[in-house]
């Protein structure tokens, strides 16, 4: 559904062709094209992206071998929008509406009635847990295989309220010109988001060209059943990992047992992602994906409710992290539209 | 330490140039070769084996693609020998040893004091917390990195009590022509096992070719500490995944996000994964390595302490999973001896 329209325009502009793309990645060559970014505008960051890349690809003292070239995004407000609310949570509400509709016993839980009542306007009444409860729900009893057919099924017609498109519509199109290029590059291109893992892993492939062994996330624990010896994973239960602040590192290192030498966010709960990728023995690049444009996208930062972007911002410049500002280093902000 | 010798006589052994099945991995092609599993004997197991990675690979009803082939593996007893206790254990109370003769206020703890007097004499005063307590003791406040330097430098020197040779060498060769051959058919082959992951990680590219990304285990949970905007991730706590019977599938889920359509074990601890892979919608191949060669290795199943194998076993003779015996089925059993 997502897949061979995003793929084609893409791969025409970074001057690739997707064969030459797949087989690029699996025996890293240096990339000659005139730009692999065209919808980065000329300045510091796409400057300090390209020299990074370049560097470390090509022989000489900053060489990186392959199996090395790891590279960890951040998911929402990251890869894609994340505004007004994460697009999980829509999901999530959504089928809880769903849900109750269908099960009206479901309402003997006052959020779950809020939420199937009132929509996103429940949010101020629901605290973080809620949230982590709602989304977790909505999964709960299935397999992956059933509930990401759920998740597909909705990112088909739903639709984002201000921009009025589908919510796959709003990946970063300089995000995923710089994915293609870093797998081009030989680079294993991971999200490692707070997000819940199978949501993301529904569409990574199709919206990312990233395939669901590399995307970590928070995730609900499971139960095993079996009958007549075919076995199964349900979720239930409890949280199993929240993927999130200083939970991020040790969650890469748990899945990944490599550390990253490119890493990029865009909020608070990236700082120690991001630090943990400065910590790489091979010369490392921190970036940091400032929301700053209030007409093509949104502007928020240090007061934000979603995607918080503060104490990660001041460190940025003390650091030397390089800083994007979406407004002035992308020409482009979404891949449709 | 391990890589050199090992992949140079496999790589012969199994009829590929290293640098062809590098190729071929990337880019699966049916391998032209007179037998790749040389150290199979004829039987029905090589031919159940032969037959399964054949059709998958070839154009026909039962041809999977090539992201789908994801190969699971148990690691003690599958991999290696797990007999007359886990390698595993044998390291940790080796370096407890030495934890305890230099810091000897360790001894306040009597578990830690009888498995530096006595070694593995005191593995019957230790119960299943005990043990698990003992692994993960002696990576508790280290790095990833530090603690896999340790593991490495106990398998340079340490040798097998029966053997009298390195744990390293007590990998089985049937196996390494196996994964050598399903690496060059386009399968991803992963290792899951109740080990712990970074002690397997410490060697699993050298041993198996198997990067760390791709090995799945037990785990210790770990904390954050970041120091002039460099981050470590620091073994620490508590016990994160037991990674063993009916949690194996929800970490494999958790992990790779796809079903394994091929999957090998030796004991109970692994029917689980097996009934998992056997549900995959995909044409399966669940192979069951049956211990029963107490001349060249050792012969155990319903009984034994160490990779019991009872429940599995009649499941493997109900569900016509395929089993190996190592007496009849393989020619040779350790990769050097």
């Amino acid at each position: 559904m997502f897949a061979p329209s995003r793929r084609a325009v893409l791969a025409a502009a970074a001057g690739l062709g997707g064969a030459a793309a797949v087989r690029a990645a699996a025996q890293p060559v240096v990339i000659i094209t005139a730009d692999p970014l065209p919808s980065w505008a000329a300045g510091p960051a796409k400057s300090a992206i390209m020299a990074y890349v370049r560097k470390v690809i090509e022989p000489g003292p900053d060489y990186i071998p392959p199996e090395a070239r790891i590279a960890v995004f951040d998911h929402d407000g990251t890869l894609w929008c994340e505004q007004p609310v994460y697009f999980q949570v829509v999901f999530a509400f959504d089928r809880i509406a769903k849900m109750v509709a269908e099960k009206p016993s479901l309402r003997a839980s006052p959020s779950l009635a809020a939420i199937a009542d009132t929509g996103l306007a429940s949010l101020g009444e629901i605290d973080r847990n809620g949230l982590i409860d709602a989304i977790f729900d909505v999964q709960e009893g299935l397999t992956p295989d059933a509930y990401q057919d759920l998740v597909r099924a909705w990112m088909a017609g739903a639709r984002h309220p201000r921009f009025n498109r589908p919510y796959s519509s709003l990946v970063y199109r300089p995000q995923l010109e710089l994915l293609l290029w870093l797998n081009a590059a030989g680079f294993r291109t991971y999200i490692s988001s707070g997000g819940e893992v199978h949501f993301m892993r529904a569409f990574s492939q199709a919206l990312y060209g990233i395939p669901p062994e590399q995307v970590i996330g928070s995730s609900q624990t499971t139960r095993f059943e079996a009958a007549d010896g075919k076995g199964q994973v349900i979720a239930c239960c409890a949280l199993g990992a929240f993927n999130d602040g200083t939970d991020k590192p040790g969650n890469i290192e748990l899945h990944i047992g490599r550390r990253p030498v490119l890493a990029v966010g865009n909020s608070d709960g990236d700082q120690a992602m991001l630090e943990y990728c400065a910590g790489s023995p091979w010369p490392s690049l921190q970036v940091l994906i400032h929301h700053d444009d209030a007409v093509r996208e949104y502007a928020y930062d240090r007061q934000s409710r979603i995607g918080q972007l503060d104490k990660a911002l001041d460190e940025a410049t003390s650091r030397g992290w390089t800083t994007v500002s979406m407004k002035t280093d992308w020409k482009m902000v979404f891949a449709q539209g």
